[in-house]
C-alpha cells in the first residue's frame, strides 16, 4: 500500500476511512466494511479524475458519481465532507457525527435532495448502476443537441460504484446490455469484488465470471487487483476515459481493510466493527485514535487538488457558455430553461383539444397524440417504450424526433424488453434535468414499481405511460389485465395517478402532469376506444386538472353521485341517462386524479361530492381497494373483486358486471 | 427443410403450424408467427425426447416443458391437443376453435389449473424462464431426497422455450446465473432467435452476445442454425442431455415460416396473419386450405411416439414405485402425501407456543422459530433469501436440513440478491410439489411483486416471508421502510397477507399459511421487538387464524374499537390502558390477515367489529390506504401519511405520531 500513495494522499484515504467508522461506530449502525475498503477510489475520482466544483455542485457538466451501493453511505459522506463539496445543504461534521439520526444530512443511505453532492438516492441495489444509464445517456443527449464546432459544451462523464448485489440484480443486466448495446463511451461502473455478502462468501450465490458477462454486453472489462493500489486504479480510469465504449473495472478490495480481525469477513459489512478493532485499524494505518480526528492537511489535499481544478473547469465552461450564448442565443435560453427547472413559453398552448366523437379513441391513442404536442412544445421531452412503442403510442414522430440506436442520439428510445432498467435510466434522464417519460402495459409496472418508488422518493417528474389498463385489454388475458395496479400506485406517496376518461381529459391530465416538478407522474391508457364526451354539454375537461369534477347532473340537486374514472366515466353517462329516465337526481363526478383531488380545498371537494349524498356508486374496471374512501358507509363499488379472464373485452365488460344496466341497479338498491 | 423431416414429421409439423394460425385467425387476435415458426422444436420434444405420458400429464416423474414465451399459446395447445394430452381439461378441437374466447381452454396466454398439460402460467416475460429454474431444482431435491441405489426414481428434466424478450429481462438474468452456479444439468432452455420485436428488428435494443452471456454463466451453449432442422436439434437436444450443467439452444428461426409476405417481419409478431398469407403459407406447406384440418394420420403419429413411448415410461416408473414402496414405505408415503398435496400428519403439533413477555422479540424471531417447527414436521418445506438469511430467519437449522450449493441439494437455498428470480424458483418448487418458501427485507417485495401476481393467479401456496416490516427498520433510512406495501399487497386479488402482532400470532398465521393450498401466503414480520402478549388475560391468539379477533375489552360493551395489525397492537393495548383509566369501555382487535377476516361469516365479522360502534381507531405503521373499509365515515387512522426517515426506531415512531397517547387522543376526538 505505502509504495503506490503519497503521505498526503494516504492520509486523506485514511480520513475516509477513519470517518467512516467512528460514524457507523457513534451511530451504534451502518456499514462500515465497504467505506473502509474503497475510500482508495472515491479519493481519486473526486481528488484527480472527475470534472466537479466542490463548489457548486449542481454545475450543469460536471462528472457524476453515483454510489449504487448505497449502503456504504458513509464513504460518500465523507468524501463530500473533505472535499468540502457546498450547495445548499453540505455535509458538516457534525452531520457526521448525528450519521442516521433524524435530521442528520448523513442518513442511512444517501438521498437526493437531502444532502448536497448526492446525485441520486440509492440503497434498493441495482437502482443506482441502472440509473447511471440514464445519467450517461442525458449526457451524450445534451452535447448531440447542444455542442457545436468550438463548443464542446456538455461531455459530462458518470461513474458509479457497484457491489455484488449490484451484479446480480437482474436490473443491472438489463441496464448493462443497454449501455453496451448503446455504446456510452461516458460510463464507468467500478464494481467492488469483495467476495463477502451478508450471507457470507460470495461463492454461497455467484460464482459466473462478471468478466466475460459484461464483455458480451460489449462493454470495455478491465481488471484492478488491489483497490488500494492508486497506480493501476488511476490507469485504468485513464483507459476508461479513451474507451469507445462504457468500461466496467472490476477491482478486488478486503472488505474492512485495516480492521485487526474483522477485515475480509462478512461481519464487517452490517454493524459497527466495535471500539477495539476500530482501534486496531487505526494503528494498522497509523492514524490518532481520537474519534472524529481530521488532519487539516487532508482538507487542503482535497482543496488543492478538486477544489483548484473544480474551479477552473466551471469557470472556464462559463466563459464558453458565455460564448454561446452569444453565438447561439435560442439554444442557450434553452440550457438555461433546463437548468431552472422550467419550460418553454408557450408550451401548453401546443395541446390540441379534441372534438366531441361518439366512436371516439382510446386513450392511448388520444394520449399519443398529446405527447406528441407536448413534445412539439418541449424539445427536452425525451423517452421511450420497453418495446411497445407501437402500442403504447409514445413514438416521438416529430420531425428530427430521431432515435437512439448505437452510435447515434436522438428523442425516441428503444429500452428493449427490460421494463425495471427502463425506469431507472429514465429518472437517470430526469436527474440530468430532461423532461423523459417511459411506457409499457399497465400490468408490467409491477416490473418497474421500485423505480416508481424510487421517483416518488427523490420527488422527481418521471412520467410514466402505462396502456392497456384494464379487462378492456381482452383476448391477452389476466396475464396482461390489470385488476389490483391501480390501488397498488395509488399507495405509494407521492406518485400522481392519472386515469382519463376520454381524449379531452387526457390532454388535461398530461398538461398537469407537466406542470407536477415534485413527484412522478403516471398516465393510464385504454387499449380500446373510450367516446369523446361532448364538452359543450358535460363538464369542462379542464377539470381533470383539479383531479376529479362533476361531469354531469340531471337534476339541480343530486340524490344518487356516480363516481368514476377512465373508461368507466363513460359507462356512468349511461347509467345516468337511465337513470334520468326514471327521474331521478344523478350526478356523474369523474377523479381522474385522486391526489391532485385531495390536494383541492375541502369545499371544492365537498362541492363536487357533497357530504349530505350518501348514496353513492363507484365505478371502476378494478378491485375496489381504496374506494370506501369515496363511498362511505352506504355506497357501492362496481368492479372486479378478482382477476379477469381471456375474451374480446365487450363480452369480458358484461361478464363482469360493467354495463349501464348493472351500474343503475346498483344505484338504485 | 424436406431432407431433414420425414413426411410424417412434416405432416406433424405443418399440423401445429397451421392450427396456431387457423385459430388465430378465427380469434382474431394472438400470436401466430412464433407458433408457426417453433412448431418444429415443441413437436420434436413431445413426441422423441420429453419423458411424459399423454394420457397422464400429471405423472410426478414427468419431463416438463414451460413456453416461457406465453404470447406464443396456440404453439403449447396444438401440440397438446395433437399429442393427445389428456386429464381433466383436455385442449379439444372446439378449444382451439374458440381459442382466446370466454371458457376456452386455449386462453390467450397459458393458464395454470385451467388447461391440461400446461405447466405454469405464462405471459409475462421471464417468467417462464426463472420458474423453470425451480422446477429442474425441485427435481434435483426429489432424486437427493428419495433416489436409492436402484431406485432413480425422479430425473425429470425441464425444457424452457424462450424469445429474446426473456433474455432481455432482467428476471432470467438473476435466474441464469443462479441455473448455472448450481449446475442444473437437468434444465435445457431453448432460446428462439427469430431477430424480431414488437419495435421491429431485435437489433434496434440488443445486441449482447448471448451465447457469450451464458457461457459467462457457466452453462453449456448450443447453437442450431435453423428450427426446421431436425437433426441438428435433436444432437443438441442429446448433448443437452448429457451435459453436466444447464445446456441453452439457441436456435435461428424464420417468424410466420412460409408466409409468403410476413414471414421474417415484425407484423406476423401479435396480429392475426390474414387469410391470404395463410393460404400462401398453406399451400407453401403443401396443406389442404380447410381451416382446422387435421389428417388422422397425425394423431397416429403422436400416439405411435410420444404415447406409446410416455405410456411405457411411467408404466415402468410405477412398478419401480410399487417396489419402493416395498423398500421405503415411508418414504414412499411421503412421496404420496406430496402428490396428493397433503401435508404430514401431526406437523401442526411440532409448533411450539411462547409464553408471556413483556420485552418479547422481534417477529422475524418468532417467526423463524415457527418456520423451523414447521419444517422439523414438514420434511418438503423448503427455501432461502435472497442473501438476508441472517436477517430474515429464514434459514433452517434442523440436522440434516443441508443447503444447495454447486453440485449439492439441501432444504437451504442461497438464492443470492436475486428477488424477482428468487421468487420465480420458489413458484417453480411450489408448481413441483415442495411447499417452499423465500425472504427478504419488506421493502423490496417490489422487486418480486411480478412473481407474487402469478403465484396468485396460478392458485399456488408460495410462501413469501417479509421482514423489517415498517419505519421500525429504523436508521436504514426510507429506501428501506416500506409504508405502502402492504396496501399494494392487500390490493392483489388471491394473496393472504399476515402481519401478526406477537409471537403467538406468528405461529397462528403461519400455521394458517400452511393450510392454504390454493393462493400464496405473505408472513409480514417485524425487526424490532414486539412484546409476547399475555394470553391469560388477553384473546387467544388462535383468533389469528380467522384473520382477526377481540384481544381486549376494558368494558362490556365496547364504546371505542382500536383496530391494528402487527406491532401496533401492542400500543393499542397501551392506548386502551390510558383510556381504560379514563373509564373508557374500549375494545382493541388485531386484524392480522384482513383476507381470512373478509371469509368469515358476516356474524363472526360483527362480532369482532360491532357495526353499531363508529367510534373507531385504525393503526398501523404503514399508509391508511385501504383502511377506511374498517372505520367507516367518523373513524380515525393513525399511521404514515408518506415515506419514513432515517432515525433509530423509537425516534421515528414517536416522529411519526405512533404512540398510545396519539392513539388515546385519537380515540377521544
Amino acid at each position: 500500500m505505502a509504495c503506490s500513495m503519497s503521505p498526503q494522499e494516504k492520509q486523506a484515504i485514511d480520513a475516509i476511512r477513519v470517518l467512516s467508522m467512528d460514524a457507523v461506530q457513534k451511530a451504534k449502525s451502518g456499514h462500515p466494511g465497504t467505506a473502509v475498503a474503497l475510500a482508495p477510489v472515491t479519493y481519486l475520482l473526486y481528488n484527480e479524475v472527475m470534472d466537479y466544483n466542490p463548489a457548486n455542485p449542481s454545475w450543469m457538466n460536471r462528472d457524476k458519481f453515483v454510489l449504487s451501493i448505497g449502503h456504504a453511505s458513509m464513504l460518500l459522506y465523507a468524501t463530500l465532507h473533505l472535499a468540502g463539496v457546498k450547495g445548499d445543504k453540505p455535509v458538516t461534521m457534525d452531520d457526521i457525527k448525528s450519521f442516521r439520526q433524524l435530521d442528520s444530512r448523513c442518513a442511512g443511505h444517501p438521498e437526493f435532495g437531502h444532502t448536497s453532492g448526492v446525485e441520486m438516492t440509492t440503497g434498493p441495489l441495482g437502482a443506482g448502476a441502472a440509473t447511471s444509464v440514464g445519467m450517461a445517456l442525458a449526457s451524450k443527449w445534451y452535447a448531440s443537441r447542444y455542442n457545436k464546432p468550438g463548443f464542446d459544451l456538455f461531455s459530462s462523464r458518470v461513474y458509479a460504484l457497484c457491489g455484488d448485489g449490484d451484479m446480480m440484480e437482474g436490473i443491472t443486466s438489463e441496464a448493462a446490455s443497454l449501455a453496451g448495446h448503446l455504446g456510452l463511451s461516458n460510463l464507468c461502473w467500478i464494481y467492488d469484488s469483495n467476495k463477502i455478502t451478508i450471507e457470507g462468501d460470495t461463492a454461497l450465490a455467484f460464482s459466473e465470471s462478471v468478466k466475460d458477462r459484461f464483455a458480451a454486453y460489449g462493454w470495455n472489462v478491465l481488471e484492478v487487483g488491489d483497490a488500494n493500489d492508486l497506480p493501476a486504479m488511476r490507469r485504468a480510469l485513464d483507459a476508461a476515459r479513451g474507451a469507445d465504449r462504457p468500461t466496467l473495472i472490476i477491482v478486488e478490495s478486503v472488505i474492512a481493510y485495516g480492521a485487526p480481525t474483522k477485515a475480509g469477513k462478512e461481519s464487517a459489512h452490517g454493524a459497527p466493527l466495535g471500539e477495539e478493532e476500530i482501534l486496531g485499524a487505526k494503528k494498522f494505518y497509523g492514524y490518532p485514535e481520537e474519534p472524529f480526528f481530521v488532519d487539516p492537511q487532508v482538507y487542503k489535499t482535497f482543496a488543492d487538488g478538486l477544489g483548484a481544478r473544480g474551479a477552473r473547469a466551471e469557470s472556464a465552461w462559463n466563459a464558453l457558455f458565455a460564448s454561446y450564448r452569444q453565438a447561439f442565443p435560442e439554444l442557450a435560453a434553452e440550457i438555461e430553461t433546463i437548468a431552472a427547472g422550467g419550460l418553454p413559453e408557450g408550451w401548453e398552448e401546443k395541446v390540441q383539444a379534441f372534438p366531441a366523437d361518439a366512436k371516439g379513441l382510446a386513450s392511448r391513442s388520444s394520449g399519443g397524440k398529446v405527447l406528441n404536442d407536448l413534445a412539439a412544445g418541449i424539445p427536452w421531452l425525451v423517452g421511450g417504450s420497453a418495446d411497445l412503442a407501437p402500442s403504447n403510442n409514445t413514438w416521438l414522430k416529430l420531425p428530427d424526433a430521431g432515435e437512439c440506436l448505437p452510435g447515434q442520439i436522438g428523442r425516441n428510445i428503444h429500452f428493449g424488453i427490460r421494463e425495471n432498467a427502463m425506469a431507472a435510466i429514465t429518472n437517470g434522464l430526469v436527474l440530468s434535468g430532461l423532461r423523459a417519460f417511459c411506457g409499457t402495459f399497465f400490468v408490467f409496472c409491477d416490473y418497474l414499481r421500485p423505480m416508481i418508488r424510487l421517483a416518488a422518493l427523490m420527488k422527481i417528474p418521471t412520467l410514466f405511460v402505462f396502456t392497456h389498463d384494464s379487462i378492456g385489454v381482452g383476448e391477452d388475458g389476466p396475464t396482461h389485465q390489470p385488476v389490483e395496479h391501480l390501488a397498488a400506485l395509488r399507495a405509494i406517496p407521492n406518485v400522481n395517478v392519472f386515469r382519463p376518461a376520454d381524449a379531452n381529459e387526457a390532454a388535461e391530465c398530461y398538461k398537469a402532469a407537466m406542470k407536477i416538478t415534485d413527484g412522478p407522474s403516471v398516465m393510464i391508457l385504454s387499449r380500446q376506444n373510450l367516446p369523446t364526451i361532448d364538452r359543450g354539454t358535460f363538464g369542462a375537461a379542464a377539470g381533470a386538472g383539479r383531479g376529479g369534477y362533476v361531469v354531469f347532473d340531471s337534476g339541480k340537486t343530486p340524490e344518487i353521485l356516480l363516481i368514476a374514472t377512465g373508461s368507466e366515466v363513460s359507462l356512468c353517462l349511461q347509467a345516468a341517462e337511465l337513470l334520468a329516465a326514471e327521474g331521478r337526481a344523478v350526478r356523474v363526478v369523474s377523479i381522474p386524479c385522486w391526489e391532485l383531488f385531495a390536494a383541492q380545498s375541502q369545499q371544492y371537494r365537498d362541492s363536487v361530492l357533497p357530504p349530505q349524498v350518501k348514496k353513492r356508486v363507484g365505478v371502476e374496471a378494478a378491485v375496489g381497494f381504496g374506494w370506501e374512501r369515496f363511498l362511505g358507509g352506504d355506497g357501492k363499488f362496481v368492479g372486479m373483486s378478482g382477476f379477469g379472464a381471456s375474451a374480446p373485452a365487450g363480452v369480458l365488460m358484461k361478464h363482469f358486471g360493467l354495463s349501464a344496466e348493472a351500474i343503475a341497479a346498483a344505484a338504485k338498491n
